[in-house]
């Protein structure tokens, strides 16, 4: 099955930075009956920070179980991403197979095994072919450096766009890079799944500091966007500093340069995150649903999760129908502290209602003309409170019924 | 937009019983530009006993909140249905349109207005008209009887089929009956929404017991179905006992005949929650999904929900796709106790996998073969406790989407 280029695609950055200390590399291990790069190895430089945040899935990957542990330790020297095959429920046999990995890759490199990271996407309850995946490992190992676009590529499963972001930040008069890339459409496609993003940078940071602002950016950003509320059971966000940029290593926000590389790791995690919405199976539009006046934060967060995850507001959307009753349903039914008569719900900054009544002589006509852009504003104020949150979704179309039903795998 | 007959309609069951002290009239209030039957206006006798449960919704129609104050007096005389306006999210101005129906009809029977029931299905935002209302009850207080077909079509907004279910039962040597009809598949079509239900029996009940049969029956049928997980601002069921059967009353669950009245009850509920999901908007297939073996029976109920609720299963089954790895990831992301290396997933009575691995010799044909019907079983197995659950959900298809998103209100 060819899938068409998203509507909503982004061109590939076109000057991305090198990071020193980051060499990638792809290898063809076919784990699919295809004629494409479906490996991708990627060394660090020594002393490597490392930081992850996982599913929440019960049913995680062997790869993901192993990565949580890992991360503990703090450094990494390598990450090795299979496209193809997520491994995901495949028990002892799977596990054997990440293993095998980890053990091939730290003997070339002399490292130890806990700083080989792997990851895996693809068809769920195939274990990982071993004889493949060692072929595809030897065959990398000796491969030549490749870009960022070839290994953006590597590990793209039906994702329609190759996916990359990036930021930089001055730490104590130095500059820092930091470069990310990620694949995923929601859960996409027959059999497939999985958001897997990686980010690197040259920055030198401290591992429990940048767990700490990995963990804080995707709070804001990985967790703020669903395409069908379906959640993966081997997604991934590894972050990378090589420390090669020479700054006084960053410890705590404290720190002269903190606040800027947070921030700057916060806009390429969100630019990322915007992209796998974008790249949503069948997606037409990408909308952006501001809650505010919740009861708190974290109640906002819900609202707007259950706006973002209603089946009718998605499919309004798509068909160009300015139908806020469906936000109403949708904030009623979230279980959060509501007041009816103090709901106001609005298309592209216009309300459509106020305090809980329609808006009187409410004009549909500019909103109607929003809602056949690309880009739509959903906002929804609770009017009892101060929390507010942000997600990003995108619209339920013909697109994905025909991606994950017309098609067997 | 003219909407095809549901794959899984039932026909309209052919005798059904009448119920002594229930009468059912229509009338045209042309709540919309048809020229159909839209308001039902059903008469109580006297004493006739009440119970309800409601919406959830914190959004919920002023219909539902005076409905839930309404059933805690215990007796009703009348119920008037509105279809083609649901008068959610209508703020004072729906609230005067209800009062007036419950004062006209309390005027007319000489009942108090707490006693006159009011219902109302359809576009959200828009008050229902106060004009129209008046005479269309005038209309149906002078109306003749009609029969349960018509009051069963009356109720019906984008419904492709009426749907009515009956049982009986015996009270201490003396045969009740019950009848139930009920409108709903989903939230569907443009700006509809709405599951209503009504049953209706002749048998001597009290309210408050009434009421606790009601919530029980309520949390093994309706509470267990689901089209899009999209949850209605004014879903409503009541149950009226007129008590002209001349039974001694059901007051408690020792009471003769109380179980075999409880036992009716549930199975009337179970048939209406049913036929909403095979009037599920675009629905091919009716779905049951079992679970045991979980921690505890909610934790169960919620798991069943999580793997019903998943576009990417629902997706997988319109494509008679025996996918059972996104059951997998819809248990996994369930948020609910499960241990990966437990889990056994399984479709038509054959275990796919078993105890966290795909069955070895794994033979997808009679499975295959399963998927092609249009009755669809799908078990799941924690095997970590002794909970249990049974949910009813339909598939995901093009129809859905061209419902809700091809057609503009």
């Amino acid at each position: 099955m060819e899938l068409e280029r998203s509507p909503l695609a982004f061109p590939f950055p076109e000057e991305l930075p090198e990071i020193v200390g980051v060499e990638l590399r792809v290898a063809r291990a076919r784990y699919k009956n295809w004629d494409r790069a479906d490996l991708t190895f990627i060394t660090l430089s020594e002393s490597t920070a490392v930081a992850g945040v996982f599913t929440q899935s019960a049913c995680a990957s062997s790869e993901v179980e192993l990565g949580r542990e890992q991360v503990k330790s703090g450094t990494a020297r390598a990450l090795v991403v299979n496209a193809g095959n997520s491994n995901a429920f495949t028990g002892y046999r799977g596990r054997e197979a990440v293993e095998q990995i980890m053990e091939q890759v730290a003997d070339h490199l002399g490292c130890k095994v806990s700083e080989v990271f792997v990851s895996s996407t693809g068809v769920i309850g195939v274990p990982l072919p071993k004889d493949k995946a060692r072929e595809g490992v030897a065959q990398a190992l000796n491969a030549q450096p490749c870009s960022w676009l070839e290994a953006a590529e590597a590990i793209c499963t039906t994702d329609t766009f190759a996916k990359a972001a990036h930021a930089s930040a001055m730490i104590g008069g130095q500059r820092v890079n930091l470069v990310g890339i990620i694949k995923g459409s929601g859960m996409i496609a027959p059999d497939m799944a999985t958001m897997l993003g990686y980010i690197f940078t040259d920055a030198a940071v401290e591992p429990a500091f940048l767990q700490q602002l990995l963990s804080n950016a995707n709070r804001e950003t990985f967790s703020c966007i669903t395409v069908d509320g379906d959640t993966s059971t081997s997604d991934t966000v590894l972050a990378f500093a090589t420390g090669k940029a020479g700054n006084p290593a960053l410890t705590a926000f404290d720190d002269a340069g903190a606040d800027a590389f947070a921030a700057a790791l916060a806009d390429v995690c969100r630019q990322l995150a915007q992209m796998v919405v974008r790249d949503g199976e069948g997606a037409s539009k990408f909308i952006t649903i501001r809650v505010s006046g919740a009861s708190s934060d974290d109640s906002a967060h819900r609202i707007a999760l259950s706006v973002a995850n209603s089946p009718l507001v998605k499919t309004a959307i798509a068909g160009e129908d300015a139908n806020w009753g469906r936000v109403v349903m949708a904030v009623g039914k979230a279980g959060e502290p509501a007041d009816r008569d103090k709901l106001s719900i609005g298309f592209g900054g216009i309300w459509a209602a106020r305090d809980g009544l329609p808006v009187e002589d409410y004009d549909e006509t500019p909103v109607a003309e929003h809602l056949k852009g690309q880009e739509i504003d959903v906002t929804v104020d609770l009017g009892i409170g101060s929390g507010r949150a942000t997600v990003w979704t995108c619209d339920l179309t013909h697109g994905y019924i025909s991606i994950n039903a017309d098609y067997r795998s």
